[in-house]
Parts: C-alpha cells; structure tokens; sequence
C-alpha cells in the first residue's frame, strides 16, 4: 500500500475529488497554502493499493496539470492604473505536486 | 519511529485527543474533509516509537470506532415531506482510517 | 527524496516560510492545532532531495528553535487579581518536531 500525497490548485480541488469518487478511490483533504503552487492549495492524502498508483497518478494529471488560461483583464478599481493590461492575458494555471510515500500498515476501525 | 496518520470524525476527534494526551502521546491535528468518511473530519498526525504503535492504535479503536446511533427526525421545514421520516433512525457514526508511515529520522528543536 | 513534516509555531512560521523561499526550497503549510507544541502551529511539508535534507534542518533550527522571552504583564481585565504577575515573566517560545519520511516516487503534473 502507499500514500499519495498530492498538492493541486483549489480551482482543480473539487474536479479531481470527484474524478476520486468516480473511480472509487477514497481521499482526505486538507487545506494548505503557499509553497509548491503560486495560489490557494488543497493536499489530497490518497491511501491506494500498489497496483492502483499508476491509475490514480493518471487521474491527477488529467484534471491538475499545469496548463495556460486566458484571463480577461480586470478594470484597476482604485488601483494603479500603470498596471492595467487592457486585452486578456496568459497565464499559468492548475499543476500538481505529487509524493509517493510507503505505507507499512493499515488499519480500519 | 513511526508516523500514524489518522483520520477520524469531528465528533471523536476531541475525545481522541483527551485519550492521547492522558497517555502522553502527542499529536497534531489538521483540519480535513471529504472521502475516507462521510462528514467533517480531523487528521491526526501521532509520531511514536515502534514498540508504541499498537498502544496507539488500540487508543484510536476505543475512541472511534464506527457504531451505529439512534437519530431523532428532523421536521422537514420546508422540505419535502415525502422524506420525512416521523421516528428514530439508526445511522452509522465514527470510524477511523489509519496509515502507519516508517520514519526515517526525528528531530526536536 | 524525503519528505520533510516539520510542526513549528504559528508565530515562528512566516519566517520560515521566508528562509525556505530565500534558499529556494518549495514547503505546503498545512493549518494545525495542538499537541506537539503548546500554542496554535503550523505544519510544513517539505519535499527535499537527500543531500539537502541537512541544510532544511538547519533552517528550520535557525528560524523555530525553543528559546525563553521575556512576556510583559497583562493587566487582569475582569479576571482574577489573585493571579495578576505585575513583573515581566519568562515564557518558553518557539521549537519545531521534525519527521524526516522516506519518498518512493515523485511526480510534478
Ligand atoms: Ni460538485
Ligand atoms: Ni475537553
Ligand atoms: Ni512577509
């Protein structure tokens, strides 16, 4: 057995959660921040059979990976209007980061 | 060394910590949700040594089993009163999953 | 690879967070409470090549090790007088429970 320890974007979170539950994996999530993504993050524990590691990885990537997205332009409320971009930009979004670690027992009560 | 990993419902999770501390066993807890149980859950995360694994877990067991409990029905106000049930329901409570993860090295500054 | 769980206190862990960043270390901040130390804290993971393991101990030493402060007294508001220290008192801050995890595989989506 291993436990999958994924850090996704909240704005994957709730997608792959149900990409999980579709497939019957079952998942803990845990709210966390900063560090291996740029925004807001959620870390999923996934408690799998060693068999079920390259599926469940599989499922990661579909709904997390790391893609560009155009982003309308928001109009500088009260801001420094310097900064404004007035035509959609680029920008980098989703990604997951993914640990594999060894489970040596497992119980359930 | 050993890291315990659980995960537990809301409702134990006060007594569980109450059961550790008595023991001197010490925990973290961090806020989680969804997928190994039903409703809101806590994840403890309990470094021990081996020899203490057991004692832990028995620990776990005594304060989270899953047990089945006798709910009043709720008035449906608003709801549809098709669902109403007008008598107790017996629902499953509590439960735990637990991972035990090897530890390589422990430090305490 | 490791994975580095380090508990640290909440009052210590923005600066940690600050000293990984500098040294380019990548944590996630997990939200936690009690157990391990006394007053609200938080939990890093850290992931870390072998050969770096010792270098983010070092950090987390040099940012979160226990250390004495002197605390100024609280005035009793509406509390009890009797328990009023009208000098300031040494209290014990700070301090980090480190597990260092063995990793099996790591992916990045
Ligand atoms: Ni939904
Ligand atoms: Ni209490
Ligand atoms: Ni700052």
């Amino acid at each position: 057995m291993k436990m999958i320890v994924a850090v996704v974007q909240d704005k994957d979170s709730h997608r792959l959660s149900n990409a999980l539950v579709d497939q019957e994996f079952r998942a803990t999530k845990l709210a966390s921040t900063g560090g291996f993504l740029r925004s807001g993050n959620t870390t999923f524990l996934i408690g799998v059979n060693d068999e079920d590691v390259d599926r469940v990885l599989e499922i990661i990537k579909n709904n997390c990976e790391s893609r560009e997205q155009l982003v309308a332009p928001v109009s500088p409320m009260g801001g420094n209007a310097d900064a404004y971009v007035p035509y959609p930009v680029e920008v980098q979004v989703g990604g997951a980061t993914v640990f594999i670690l060894p489970v040596e027992r497992f119980e359930q009560f």
